[in-house]
């Protein structure tokens, strides 16, 4: 079993409407919600692969209610324990005339030390029967800001390896607690180690603890780094459609792959091939399955030598 | 006693940051939320005022109780029905940098057929002590296009009467009924006359039933026109501020004019110097009292006589 913690869950609220004017009252034509947080897409795609995944995170308030009603209704497993406070609630307002998507995020309820403590303790239950942690997404306000690096280290406890998608000092702390992989995203590793090269990058972040880095560098692929060497994936051509959970869903490619101990060019091409079949999905987080099944064997993944390293992407 | 009709009552929630960027995710910093709706606004200023007004609308789920709440913590007095649907959200994006304020309207829960009826059954045993009757705002979705005719016929029938501060076909139909006043703003007046000359358009508006119109022209003031002839009020100077709830604070004014039968320059005046107080609030929906006391006499009211129609707004 996979276990995506998914600390600051979200009901995920789309405002559907021709157009939106800055600075104007926009009237919203249709409003429709679903559960959302950067975990529950990976849990959702996982057990759209056939896995077992269960989402580990806490929810409050009616939109807590609607989140755990909505993870029930898509069949995805849940551990989602109370919190006092109401569930954030993120707004994309989508354009219909243009297709373009405007986010809003809400910073979530403040989450109290007992209600930290009980999730722990609940991780640390789950870890016994788990294969893979999976640590997504941001903290919501009252976590500690080492709440990633806890984590990782009582998977570790368990001999379970721990999977990080998340930026900031949160990122930061886990890493010394040695995760077997993070994810970040080209911005997120400029951020973290202020160098622009994103091989440099992701070669620091490594150093820094994390057993492999695979940088997910949007419409451009990945780029894994690990001891064994460095691997370029790229999809065969530029997708365009809606780039929202793309990097949910090579997470759980990842994840499958750090499971199955897939080697790196299997596991790249299929986290390519399903993160592009979610750009081309029309459903925000779903992903197109015959896409996906027609580019994975599409994907061109090359192993970039030491004295290649000037071929590497900016 | 002011009964304030609000049929779509609303839980404004105002996302603060430092800019929104279209087309990006976007990290809010700081959630505020408080009671809304446009006759919330005009029961708040009546309040305020020292006016004894009354809301009256429909409030369902968490929103609608976030809304009771916040109406009783402001001292406004309610008469607030319960409704199986969720009361809608407002959501204000306010960008700190520049000030800015784009708002998307949820359109509002469906309102059953029965839970009109109930409306209308306590608006009817509120006009036994009504004074006057104001409706204001949008329907929510479920609501007969004819429900402000109703409820200015049922005041009526109570010796009430009404003003209705509405648009499109609501407005329309509550025509048919002879509201003692309606407020369209420049834009209303357009859309519902098809002329856009402010002053003819008022003309036209007043002729299909209303025995007076009130066209709110922004910060060009107010034009007044009843069987007795047409007024105009101008402010003394541009304010620049927060319009939000100007044309509310204006109809507040305009509720106690007809209550207390002002002479329409003092009415057109106070209403004028109310609405730019709101402008020159730093908060949504509330005025600056000294600017309002200062104001108040230093509105430029003048008499339109028929031959000199031309000077009339643009």
């Amino acid at each position: 079993m996979i276990v995506v913690v998914c600390p600051n869950l979200a009901l995920d609220v789309t405002y559907h409407m021709a157009v939106a004017t800055p600075g104007a009252a926009n009237r919203v034509d249709r409003v429709t919600t679903m559960a959302g947080g950067k975990g529950v897409n990976v849990a959702r795609v996982l057990t759209a692969l056939g896995a077992e995944a269960t989402v580990l995170g806490f929810s409050g308030g009616r939109a807590g209610n609607a989140v755990r009603a909505d993870l029930a209704a898509s069949g995805v497993p849940q551990s989602v324990l109370p919190v006092s406070g109401e569930t954030r609630r993120t707004v994309a307002v989508v354009e219909e005339s243009t297709g373009r998507a405007t986010l809003y995020l809400e910073p979530g309820p403040v989450v109290s030390h007992p209600e930290w403590a009980q999730l722990l303790a609940r991780f640390a239950e789950l870890m016994d029967a788990a294969a893979l942690a999976v640590l997504s997404g941001s903290l919501p306000p009252g976590l500690p800001v080492d709440a990633y690096a806890q984590l990782v280290r009582l998977a570790r406890q368990h001999g379970v390896p721990a999977l990080v998608d998340a930026d900031g000092e949160p990122l930061l702390r886990a890493l010394a607690e040695r995760p077997a992989l993070i994810k970040p995203n080209a911005d997120e590793l400029v951020a973290a180690t202020e160098l622009t090269d994103p091989l440099a990058a992701a070669r620091a972040l490594r150093e820094r603890g994390s057993e492999a880095v695979v940088a997910s560098l949007g419409p451009d692929g990945l780029l894994a780094v690990d001891a064994g060497g460095t691997w370029r994936a790229r999809p065969p051509e530029r997708f365009t459609g809606n780039p929202t959970g793309a990097g949910d869903s090579a997470v759980a490619a990842l994840a499958l792959g750090l499971v199955d101990a897939t080697p790196w060019p299997r596991r790249l091409a299929e986290a390519v091939a399903l993160s592009a079949a979610t750009v081309l999905s029309p459903v925000a987080g779903g992903f197109d399955l015959p896409a996906y099944r027609r580019l994975r064997g599409r994907i061109r993944v090359t192993r970039i030598e030491p004295d290649e390293e000037q071929s590497c992407p900016k």
